[in-house]
């Protein structure tokens, strides 16, 4: 096998598990396992999860990825005639080959301000829609749909987080939180958002393990009981439902004891504050700041190459004729020595420029 | 963790992966990987797989599960008008929640020969339908879909599945092979299909691995090259796609290291035929006889519970007022210690009768 | 323009419609009116039919088409992981293009009685899946379709209707009743299916337009209000919506003035019954017999070409390798004429042959 | 029956049809025809819809409304992982309550100018699109959705078509033509486009008929033959198929005798010039300026009131705090005595202002 030798910055999903998920995983392999999440692992994961919450009555499913999950939460709650609101930036809006429409359902992106949706746009566009006169032919707006962090890496403050909470329950609609890379927020010492006030201000959110320490897995929490009634059946009709579920529990099993995913983003935070602050020492240019572990760095074009030469980076878009925008990520594995090197990179690189 | 001590035979998928997966995963887990099955392991896995099936170029895709699997493949290959023609017995006409219908798709089901589709009902449906005055206000048969082995646990012959070939390819169909418990027809002395068989008599199939060795995947094999374009981004929109596709790379080329697809299912033909074996010596009626590792029996009503009290088995259906026909399924992981219990529990029960 | 000479008994659809809508559309066609339903004609018709039907709260909502009702209908009835329970002989089954399988949902066949459901094969069906282990992997029964006539021209008593509401209100799913054909049973002395009693006993009907006297037009009854949240809008949706929904609203305007609906029938049951009684003396074998405006003929192949020169009507299908089954069809437009001379056709052949 | 004393300027689709098909339906309403549009009537309106576009090997299909004309169109034409480029103001991104998506397919809204898509702006999206890394997860742009005259009344010049065309074709992409005003483009002085030229660079559209003179009815022309295979099938499966087909044949072959359909709109044009003329000489300020039947004006909302009292007409959008944006639409039924009192009322309502 051949392997790269390139700095792994490109995303936060190219590492596997957390050693200790290996470690449980080598013990139990061959101990027989009633399937589909209906074992004591699953079971065990479940409550540690509405532990953390402070939501005991959470009903809590392990699916496998996030667009899956996102299409598969968005679907069940969403009646078949309405769309959910989104940032023009979000997931589900840009980069999920369009899961949700093929679900049936319009994304109605609002403008967005670093990432984030703003409660009183939300508002704007409700009432609005509340007061046309065409309204009924047009898609209604069914839930509002957030992540934290958002796509380009920053947090939404508590107040943000209840207005739009506010916004929702007096419109009738759900909050739903995309937490794909949840443990980075709360890792990062300007998070406001805990988990008990997620489950407080969201009727659905899903908490990332693909980019946060699992092989694969998110965990979707509905902290009021039966919020998607045969939501199993749903999970099953989607593809979404993994036969060994308990591999699903192993893992956020180990995640959620001795509060392992409140610190298991803390290296991707610190490394990337290092790295954002030799960037910002070394010239360049941020393309804006954000306090977890993704750094977007507006590049002269004819650095790309040689930085491509060292460094594994991803593609973010063009900035004018002459920079792009990149974007590197660090993740819970990354590691000092890979965060000096990439250091070392980029102030080489701006001398030589 | 408290784990069930009853013996395992409820399904096929109680335990975890092959030790050697187990023994790969735990050494390249830090290793970083470029995502999405671009990775180098993947592109081995894939070419051992064309070599298996003797097809240099076909398109081999990777799945987690069989119902994500059936519901993305179908849906890639029927028109928007097409249906597809299982047998009424087959997993996406029964026990896939509809997934197949989520997609947009009527599964036209046909009535079956011990689970077995018979390509002389395939050939009378396809000629009535294109008689048929109203075949425009029809769904019209795009696809026909069987398993191997069967949920039945039964074989085709090679004259059976040359048949339908014949039949599929005069009215220009495609032929579509679940094999989601490929491995336990491999190793079956009874199996006359081998991989480059099935690869040459169908226009797509899949490898199973959930029920097979691996803790989860499928390998999607398209025999011809671009048999579905842009397949990628329908497994992303279907929520298909695994984030470190690697991880199902390295699970596949495990397997099919050495020929250990092949031979990986012999413990669970030996134990399934020891098992029959006993049955049938201690008096038990079998429902019907399979070669694989399915083993349907019929039970007077008053030995389900004390059977359930030591075996982990599945309820089948009602057979009459008094019996009840039970499932019992061996895989990769029995052991002749299970196997044994087994056998000295049901001959107590028949002593006791 | 040239025109068919054969005698029209092909279908029920064949003419435009009752004179009086045509005359009423001639003396109004300029006079301007508000769109989609929201006109004072529409409102009438939704009052008269309310009145009809002894539902004074009842939601009414005129559609186009046959299928397009049964589609926005049952997909706005059944939740996102539920099928619709049918007669194998049912028209959402077999003719409708997948159209319910297009909106995500499952037709789930069960054996027909000359094209009626029995009650107690749908408790069976409802009862074993309530019970059945694998039920969260199946699909959701969540609604009893019926049609009334059948397609086979059969007419339900009402002890069966009843028996069939018993059933669907026992497991809380709703009975729906396609009456595309409805007022041929109305006119059928054998009829015991009034409007009110369908109200009744049905949670949604729908008043068949396009077969019983419109150009076009079906009469979506919810017997209870607010049935469907937002059906306007999923009829929008659906693209079943009609700009100038008056066309609708006058046609059954018309058709519930002077109890038209219950009597426009009564020419296809007379000629129907006139044409039945000649085919039986002249030696003619009925496939079977059913007391509406459908006849049901087993014809020597020999007879079909002699026959098509004069008349037009339908295959049914094949009855044995020398015999073929045909369906004519009366209409409320058949004239004595034709009728006569449609006998006539039939005893000259049945001399001829 | 009460009706509306209003003046009728709420939309173009108010009347019924033109005389000539009140007539004409009167004449043959009793003449048994076969159906869904399989009938003589039908098939010489194909073919005067083929001469007048000169493209004699055109398939040509009837439709009842523009929801399901597009719903039908854009579904059948996009493979399932695509999505279609609109104007952000096109009524398939607005109004048609997510037909498109519940079809599975993402509309791609893009920015407008007047209502119209500009061949630059495709351009540079199509390119991105296909230089973007991420373009695997994103939905394909499958086809360009205009609107000729656009929902804002405008006109696309000669030139932007053939330039949409040429982006479109570079791209191997289809263009499609939403016609549901079509008529009034061309009764426009300013109209550059006519019917060959929508032909030859449209690889579809639809000539609209339910505001522009039938009672409903939307002819599709598909220029190159078998554009969309079982096209025929796909209609029936949206619901969209009328059972007598005659209905819109009669209707399209009565606009396409005598060139009525590229008369038909010519009062609407010359009443909307006069009210656009007399509504600016009273001093009220246009909200754009667009040649064809549709007039947008910016009113004192003080205004709103004692208009609503004389004049039906429509909301369009809130202009500032203390106006709104009204429409007023004319149509080919709008008589010269309707334009006259409509002027009087804007001119009194002005001098008391």
């Amino acid at each position: 096998m051949t392997m790269s030798t390139l700095l792994p910055f490109a995303s936060d999903y190219m590492e596997g598990a957390h050693p200790e998920i290996i470690r449980r995983l080598s013990e139990i392999n061959r101990i027989p396992m009633p399937g589909y999440g209906s074992d004591d692992i699953c079971e065990s994961a479940r409550n540690r999860i509405r532990n953390a919450c402070h939501t005991p009555n959470a009903d809590v499913f392990f699916l496998i990825g996030g667009t899956q999950t996102n299409a598969t939460v968005i679907d069940a709650m969403l009646a078949s005639y309405q769309g959910v609101i989104a940032a023009n930036t979000g997931h589900i809006s840009v980069h999920e080959a369009g899961a949700i429409e093929w679900g049936g359902h319009k994304v109605l992106p609002l403008p967005h301000t670093l990432g984030k949706l703003r409660a009183e746009d939300v508002e704007t566009y409700l009432s609005n829609w509340t007061q046309d006169g065409s309204r009924d032919h047009m898609v209604m707006p069914g839930m509002v749909y957030i992540s934290h962090p958002t796509e380009y890496g920053t947090l939404y403050t508590a107040d943000e987080l209840r207005a739009l909470h506010r916004v929702c329950a007096a419109h009738h609609i759900p909050l739903y939180l995309d937490g794909a890379r949840l443990a980075y927020a709360l890792a990062a010492p300007e998070n406001e958002l805990t988990l008990p006030l997620i489950a407080e201000c969201c009727d659905a959110f899903y908490i990332g393990g693909t980019k946060c320490g699992t092989l694969f897995g998110e965990a979707v929490v509905l902290p009021r009981k039966n919020t998607i009634p045969h939501f199993f059946t749903i999970i099953k009709q989607h593809g979404a439902l993994l036969a060994k579920g308990w591999l699903l529990g192993l893992q956020f099993e180990t995640l959620f004891t001795n509060h392992l995913y409140e610190t298991i983003g803390q290296p991707a935070i610190e490394a990337a504050n290092t790295i954002r602050h030799v960037l910002r020492e070394s010239g360049y240019r941020l393309f804006f700041d954000a306090p977890t572990n993704q750094i977007f760095v507006i590049l002269p074009n004819q650095l790309l190459n040689p930085l491509a030469k060292e460094v594994s980076y991803s593609f973010w878009e063009k900035y004018d004729e002459a920079h792009t925008v990149i974007r590197l990520a660090t993740s819970w594995a990354t590691t000092k020595e890979e965060t000096d090197c990439l250091c070392r990179v980029f102030k080489t690189l701006a001398v030589s420029d």
